[in-house]
């Protein structure tokens, strides 16, 4: 059997978190909750399945779920989609990823890819027999950036998307309105199409707003939007997620996903359906991984690792190179192993492994887990 | 936007659910229970949820999940599969089918399909860039059968994959020793791959024997069995199946695997695996359902239709040339518009439909909606 993905091996976060459990480490790897969901979401999706709500849904996804996505879009970018024809729910914003590259890139089509990328886009790239044309982020002292003027030199008439992810994993990076700007420039004229990986929308911090693709209607026209109630609810075991996309583009991305998956657990979307009538978890949400955040990064501070900023997503980075001049995987390794906290190598967002030094810590802990980390983590 | 799917609309199964909505029709179209799954099952889901088994189960599947799967399959099939490297946990048996499809499907590669087949192949193998290689079942007073030196006739070198059904959709015709007799004959010493799609294993009447591919080593050892929670338990809507294969074809599949959807939904996962614990509910479903079949034949010998023989799966295929000329998809529209009972027509299992005159109804409900569903196919 000749693999359809040859340089695949299992994923960084699934062998980083074996290796934490086996190693008794605190994982702060694998990007996941280590504290509970609201007790009210597990209530309605038990009630859910109590009320019979356990055959197929519709293939696009509940319709009260569909809606109380396009009336959350509207309240926080301002932009209206329609719920029969642009929202469809995913297993998972994994399965959205991948469904969007199918549906739209051909064989031999390039696709631009920013890297430090998750690590599904290629993969799903290759499945596509899309050709992915790689640009990396700059790093300095004030973080990653992307280089607009190196990705509008990536662009070729054969170029039919770009992925695009903010907030960003792994940096952390959030994109500002300067570069939405910059994206559109490149795009405007271009039968390019964006695919938006904003999973962690609800996490941006210190007063910034998330730059949805939502906000610039000249960009959601292209995008493909792609979200995950998994990170904003606590539930990443939930698998369910959505897409937002104008109808044309929904259209094609549901005759894919209606024969990758057909459609997406019947109890869980009516619960969190209900759940959404409530917008204060959300609005709450960046508060909360705020304080995490700051209260990594301040027991940090005490230590020889160094701070890269962390404007978004429940990551934090953090330079090494006072502390070891190991390659990322073997730091992380050692890490994990010896130390007892994991971490994931931000090496294992490259296709061709390049060294920063910089490894990605998820802070999504309960106090004393992060506690415990900081404690084995100043002792460096 | 340039499809990637061009031939692809809304499934037969929603457009019919759809039309049956908006009728007020009895709906034995699209295939699933109107009745409710055990309580017992629903319990064990909330109870994980409450335990906080929420967040990324293991790609592969929950072990006790594979475990029970392994045991399970060992128990009624007598082959021994490894929990960790042999069974994957699929979003329901369709991710199972694509993401089989996707991983050992090349480009130009020839793929044997069966029809009538489920409508989820043919999309599946465009998306990998496979060629169709199209086998048509003959069908007579003794229903559907599979002409196997047709099939011996489609083999080329080029052939990588057949795909099997068994019990059959939507024929409800089952293969037997015989029939894997045949496969194995034609398979023998080529590199071809099995997809044998089994998920209404649990569905075979009058004292038959469901006959798995995991019976007979030489056929396991080149296929990718799969099989469906959702039929076996009725709860269509909770997505959840899996894949049986071989060490080395299950590596491939999981490769796809963790980059399309990356897992399945950790609680219903430990849900399931608790409620098989008990092989009751699976061995029971024969007799459960039979009854509901004896019940649907009994009450349709009173009419102009004309029973095809229904060895398996909860589907029933009937000829209507008495009752009507009219072609299969406007028949079943006008069925269920007019008569308010909602069927599928078969010819939407056929690449380029082809003219039976058969309709398919699913039996998979409360006595009292066949009933209804009876009175008003009996008055025709
Ligand atoms: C799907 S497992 C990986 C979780 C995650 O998003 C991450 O750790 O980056
Ligand atoms: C995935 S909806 C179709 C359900 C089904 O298997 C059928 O009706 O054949």
């Amino acid at each position: 059997l000749t693999s359809r993905l040859p340089k695949v091996g299992t994923t960084v976060f699934t062998r980083m978190s074996q290796l934490a459990a086996e190693s008794g480490a605190v994982n702060l790897g694998q990007g996941f909750p280590d504290f509970a969901c609201e007790p009210a979401l597990v209530d309605l999706v038990t009630e859910a399945m109590r009320g019979g709500h356990n055959q197929y849904p519709m293939m696009t996804g509940v319709p009260a779920l569909r809606a109380a996505i396009v009336a959350k879009i509207a309240a926080i970018y301002g932009h209206q989609y329609d719920a029969n024809t642009e929202i469809t729910v995913t297993a998972g914003a994994t399965e959205a990823l991948t469904t969007a590259i199918l549906c739209c890139v051909h064989p031999c089509d390039e696709v631009i890819v920013i890297e430090p990328a998750y690590d599904s886009y290629l993969p799903a790239i290759a499945l596509a027999g899309g050709v992915p044309v790689l640009v990396q982020m700059t790093v300095d002292a004030d973080g990653y950036r992307v280089p607009w003027d190196q990705v509008a030199a990536a662009v070729t008439p054969r170029t039919r998307l770009i992925i695009v992810n903010t907030p960003h994993n792994p940096t952390g990076s959030v994109l500002r309105a300067a570069d939405l700007q910059a994206l559109a420039d490149i795009v405007r004229g271009t039968n390019m199409l964006i695919l938006s990986d904003e999973v962690y929308e609800h996490m941006v911090y210190d007063g910034q707003r998330h730059e949805s693709m939502c906000r610039y209607p000249e960009l959601a026209a292209r995008s493909f939007v792609v979200s995950s109630f998994g990170k904003t609810y606590h539930v990443t075991g939930w698998k369910v997620g959505y897409v937002a996309a104008p109808a044309a583009l929904s259209a094609e991305f549901r005759k894919v996903h209606q024969y990758n998956v057909f459609s997406v657990n019947t109890p869980m979307q009516h619960g969190l359906a209900g759940y959404m009538a409530d917008p204060a978890p959300y609005q709450q949400l960046p508060a909360f991984y705020q304080r995490k955040r700051d209260l990594f990064r301040d027991g940090l501070r005490g230590s020889r690792f160094e701070l890269l900023p962390a404007d978004g997503t429940y990551f934090q980075c953090v330079r090494y190179e006072r502390i070891s001049s190991l390659p990322e995987a073997l730091f992380a390794e050692w890490l994990t192993s010896e130390v007892k906290v994991a971490a994931i190598p931000v090496s294992a967002f490259y296709q061709r492994s390049q060294e920063s030094g910089i490894v990605r810590f998820c802070f999504a802990k309960k106090e004393e887990t992060l506690a415990l980390a900081l404690q084995r983590l100043t002792s460096l």
